[in-house]
């Protein structure tokens, strides 16, 4: 492998001999953290250029610049299932943002419901959580970090044609090996999960998602999941149920 | 349910009408964490006896007594697969041991490869991690924590008669949907997985791991999995593969 250990994501036009600069951010990164100089070389990478290697040919503590060489992977849409969750403390939230990236989700999606205990979620340190994370795993693309949504506005805004899976912490959920089965959806990325807070939804809640049609409730097993772990030992079996 | 919502973790026998003293931790997390007092119904649980309702008849600062009433549920041996895994930076760790409790993990198995970056590992302190693991998640039993191995001495002592499915990061190993099929297992929980450090095996230990026989590389997919997201992955997709 030739390709540059460090990995930046770099929107915007990319192709061989253009010059760019680097954000703050990229700069204390490059020069104070990997301790990095000209010449090192860098992969930069999007969705819609593909990733490239560039050099560093200026880093001081204001200014980075990078001149990109030769491709290294062209440019690739990349699917994958959508993860809508509730929002937990920091950590936790942070965890499944990061882990779904590295998994392959392609759109992260917060939802208030009755029993979220945050109020907010900072979208922007979410955001970066999920740069990084792409940065680290290979991917090409970020996930797609929608602005949060109320559990009502939720259940009006999800496409019709992509099947959502919920999780049912009441164990009447069917198994998602069997939901997968029944709906005969194997190796289609055009669905997604839904994963409640740690309390659980609401009996209103409840009454509200089994009422749609393509909606799925699943049962993730025998013990109680943390909310987190629910998230990605779904996406997980998914991702290898379907690979 | 009347469960009580507090479960703690006690080894021992567990009968009707036994009063138990508590450990100063417990004291501690009863009476300053969850400000319960004396009349406050918890529930005590163990592999061997089950689980049991009782009442805390006497909560001061140094003194905890809980008196047993009634059986919840009945013991139950449960059974799982096991984790290998190298040891990571001390939150990483920490994320596999509990995640793997909450997924059902029957034995913790901490392995020092060549590239793994700690020199050691706290068995105390993942051990309580695992414990509270399971006092959440509804688990009876606690996975048991192996004392630490070189990778050399772990394969000496792996069972003959437990497949061992290792995070091959070369790319080079089946799928492990596949690998299920193949073996024809599934509904036994008669394996493991081995998941190796962030910079995956050397070498040499490839040819180790590639030449036994009931050890099989599996692939985790097209992404670079971190190491604790593989481990968990593995085990989640297991898990559900097998429902």
């Amino acid at each position: 492998m030739n390709a540059p250990k460090v990995r930046l994501f770099m929107p915007g036009l990319l192709v061989q001999g253009k010059s760019l600069g680097l954000s703050k951010d990229q700069i204390h990164y490059l020069a104070n953290v990997l301790r990095l100089s000209t010449g090192s070389k860098i992969s930069l990478f999007n969705e819609e250029f593909g990733e490239w290697v560039g050099e560093l040919i200026e880093l001081t503590k204001k200014l980075g610049v990078i001149r990109i060489n030769h491709q290294l992977k062209p440019s690739k849409m990349e699917y994958g299932v959508w993860l809508a969750f509730s929002p937990l403390k920091k950590s936790r939230t942070d965890f499944i943002v990061e882990k779904a990236t590295d998994l392959g989700i392609e759109r992260l999606i917060p939802v208030f419901t009755e029993f979220t205990v945050p109020s907010r979620v900072n979208l922007l340190r979410l955001s970066a959580v999920a740069r990084e994370a792409a940065e680290q795993c290979g991917r090409l693309s970020i996930p797609l970090m929608r602005k949060t949504f109320s559990l009502t506005e939720f259940i009006k805004w999800w496409p019709i044609d992509r099947l959502l899976f919920y999780g049912d912490e009441t164990g009447n959920g069917v198994s998602l090996k069997a939901a997968i089965e029944e709906k005969k959806i194997e190796g289609n990325k055009n669905c997604g999960f839904l994963i409640g807070p740690e309390g659980g939804f609401s009996q209103y809640e409840h009454a509200n998602l089994s009422s749609i049609s393509h909606f799925q409730a699943i049962d993730l097993g025998p013990r109680v999941l943390r909310a987190e772990t629910a998230a990605i030992a779904a996406i997980s079996a998914w991702e290898i149920l379907n690979q």
